[in-house]
């Protein structure tokens, strides 16, 4: 069993901020004061998009295990000051619910995911940020915010590990219609789904979330590594969108350019070289982000108070 | 208030048949006895897939209505030979719940959607069909039953009203973000919807089932015939499909092949002049290849009860 510190905090010494990344499958904290990082923990979805209070409970019990992990009481929740990025808050109306929450939070700090993930690539200042995961988008900071994409499965998010998942899926359908070619991909993707026809195929994958797709994405990098032609243009094609997303991103004249997410590393070499080499290293964690902007809104409120 | 006729059927002379068309969003009963229909009727969805019960609900509601409308007690449903013609239970498991059902009939005979329409379509004869509506599929019944597509929507039914609307959608989204062209599709779709930007739009579509993007259809047809050259491209990646299928469905030797559902009559420009100039029309309707399927499986069986 563990032994629980109980902590007093003097917030009016050294603010306690926990920085929130909020996702459509988990949810990340950080618990943060003066340059230290004193705990983190990961709890379920949080868009508020897909379930409003699985978001609110998943951005509470992730702030409640960082602190366990911190060593701090979960009562002093209500010390903290709370950076929230979280997916789905760029619709304006669910910007504004999550914002008249009756959190249990000090002070709550709310903006999107994307917001925070440009942040963290930046160390807290302004730049641009490529996020391939799950799903695709683009965000950046400078003069007024963009978003480029961000529109979610099946209708947007193209180069997206979901979208090159789907697509192999209704390339693998037509394949096994003999009406396109049968490849290598037709065979990983049925065997990595147990299939021997289309129907079932179609059993397998009817109703399936982004996150079920996003991990047949690998069997399309594989098969294209072997030189199948039918992989190679699917993630071409996903590929192509997102350096054309860049160059939209970089009219914006960010000072750096930065891609995150659990696809970039393979999607890399996909890019156009024009694009791939002008990209910098994120520098920190979207949850980073998330106490940046958490700080830098501090900052502005005790400057608008002391100069009133 | 309408008189209802109470009619003793002998079954023995002349059988009445019910004919049952069940699809995604309807489903259509006819009453058919000696060359004359009696009566129909058209109650809800009656796709198992999608709703078991709610399909078993139909079927019956659909016949109580035709039997209404003949002038027949709600009773002598319990009189019926009924021929089923059901979407969805062309995957086995489903296929088998549905015959186990405790149907209200005298005799159930169950196919799938698909055979009823390439029956109806060649008066109860052999022969094939392409289907084009909210969704997309070919058939045909000669020599080993062959079903092309018939996947279902986003991931299949390309050609279809659905997968045109989708594609579109997919399109504007990209071109509201300036990364596709601007044309008088993205216009159409906008006003059609009430979307002026991209975040208005995902909000309008997400989770919105087939027969939703079926209707915008008429906006990708009514953008090509302007000579959007956006809205050209997408019907023209679905009409060569529907091509493809109908030279597939060409190699089981069909003696006639039609082409029915909602999108035909548009989508028939589309298609390659070898395709199109070989099409026939369709004889009757699938309700009535539902009622043909029912007395050709009761002559069987009546046959092997003779010959006993």
């Amino acid at each position: 069993m563990l032994a629980t510190r109980t902590v007093e905090i003097d917030t009016d010494q050294a603010p306690i901020f926990v920085g929130i990344d909020g996702g459509g499958s988990k949810c990340r904290a950080i618990i943060y004061q003066q340059g230290e990082i004193l705990g983190t923990g990961v709890a379920g979805p949080a868009n508020p998009f897909h379930g409003f209070d699985q978001a609110l409970e998943s951005v509470v019990s992730s702030t409640h295990l960082a602190l366990k992990d911190a060593r701090l009481s979960e009562d002093s929740i209500g010390e903290l000051i709370a950076g929230v990025g979280l997916a789905g808050v760029n619709l304006p109306h669910l910007f504004d619910k999550v914002n008249r929450w009756a959190h249990p939070f000090k002070k709550m700090y709310l903006t999107t995911d994307l917001h925070i993930a440009c942040l963290g690539s930046h160390q807290g200042e302004q730049g641009a940020v490529i996020i391939t995961g799950t799903g695709s988008c683009g965000f950046s900071d400078c003069e007024t915010p963009l978003v480029v994409g961000a529109h979610g499965f099946p209708h947007g998010d193209k180069g997206s590990g979901a979208w090159l998942g789907f697509s192999a899926v209704e390339h693998v359908l037509l394949a096994m219609d003999e009406l396109a070619d049968q490849t290598l991909l037709t065979e990983k993707i049925s065997t990595a789904l147990g299939c021997k026809n289309d129907l079932e195929l179609v059993e397998a994958i009817s109703g399936q979330k982004s996150s079920f797709f996003a991990k047949l994405a690998r069997h399309v990098f594989e098969s294209a590594n072997s030189g199948d032609h039918v992989a190679r243009n699917i993630i071409k094609d996903g590929a192509d969108y997102i350096s054309e997303l860049a160059r939209k991103l970089w009219k914006t004249n960010p000072s750096r350019m930065s891609i995150i997410g659990g696809l970039s590393p393979v999607l890399m070499p996909w890019l156009d070289k024009d694009v791939s080499t002008r990209l910098s290293a994120p520098l920190a964690p979207p949850e980073m982000g998330a106490i940046f902007f958490a700080r830098n809104k501090l900052a502005e409120e005790l400057k608008i108070t002391t100069e009133a």
